[in-house]
């Protein structure tokens, strides 16, 4: 797990997150790796509707470290780690409001073209945005 | 609130719906409904895929009659109450496994075409089979 | 439906809120909602924790207005609009970035003893707290 | 990841589940999976109130292999694959109605005292029955 990360996107927990456990339900975990997903897309990559989103997730690993309780905003991490020829890596790293890493995670996207519904490859543009961004990649 | 539902139809609660008062939360009352909706639109309608909706919601009322809690099956009525130019009414009732009452609702729905993105007028084929199967209307 | 919210509280619209319509599914209203009145409990009454809470719903009403899209920062009105022996009414409405009223609704509360399971009278505490923040009540 | 399930639950796809793409939003997986391994938990283990829970979730992973739609009755296959002192592993399959793999995944759980607060032991009673259904374990 990346101990560094440029940008950083807050979200606030819900209480429709917590689960009769007290905490967030696992799941959000993900919802919050997203919204940073998102918020890096239109503030790094600058495409920020939802119809503009040009990859299909493929593998997601989520390592739980404390309990993610309500309510709090959340301080969340996410960086590119790797652009392949059809795909790039994510990590990611979810803050408590007292600094507490609360999650980790990585995610692999497949660049996709939703119309021919089919993968393609990382453009030159979005690879030269994302190295310059976050890289150079190993 | 109506006594009988021709149309009925099971929803499993899923542990995820269970909030921190160890029963479901509110917001599910609408998805169980929903999940009825669904059904009577693709069994009694005949349009099953998301894309073929054809109208929006407009107005929705929820009374929470005891709690929802889990693992159980619902039996979800879902019935329609009245057909109007534009709009037509469904009424809705939630019981759990024993048969208790759980949730009622309501909901108005506006007939819409998402392509011109504007309200339409019921069309006669869809007034016809609500009719035949849930009327007459007052 | 009100005009006026002395209490308002922002919610980020968050990507998993939008169904295949391409604008937020109709539950989350009720998420919006909630987390005005979360805030409100916390900031107004001065109960901030979910183990905290002393009511449960017994009614809500939305109208949607507008769709509600992604990504954006909604602007939720609450207030208390009447306070009765055992329950307490709640309306909202849900404002768009661009001061567009995209959902309004209401709720009724009755205030509960989660340990003896049973409702109970509203507390002259509470009562005075709400009366002194949104009263006088008719 | 394993080829053979023992256990298999149907676990309904909602509409609400459906995201701006037309398919399950991706942390939809980890639901899927929590269904099954809930079911589990109640047939094979004979603990099924959620407040009978006794573990904790510390690791996940999920593969998406084909898009998940709606309307279908997903067919989730859960098994334990392992158990060590204080944890024990589990994978999943999630197969269409058609049979296709659509997700698969892994978890990692560690034994814990809710009230204590603090992981434990995987009792010798759960660890039986655990290799009694999906034993021997390497």
């Amino acid at each position: 797990m990346p101990l560094e990360f440029r940008f950083r996107h807050p979200v606030p927990v819900r209480f429709k997150d917590i689960d009769i456990g007290g905490h967030a339900h696992h799941s959000h975990a993900l919802v919050y790796f997203e919204e940073a997903r998102w918020a890096y897309w239109r503030e790094v990559v600058g495409r920020g509707r939802p119809e503009q989103v040009d990859y299909i997730l493929a593998d997601v690993r989520v390592r739980y470290h404390q309990r993610v309780l309500y309510p709090q905003t959340l301080d969340v991490g996410v960086r590119v780690s790797g652009v392949g020829r059809k795909t790039f890596d994510m990590v990611y790293e979810v803050l408590g409001e007292d600094g507490t890493r609360l999650v980790s995670g990585a995610s692999v996207q497949v660049a996709y073209d939703y119309e021919a519904a089919r993968s393609v490859r990382v453009s030159d543009e979005l690879r030269r945005v994302l190295e310059a961004f976050d890289g150079p990649f190993a």
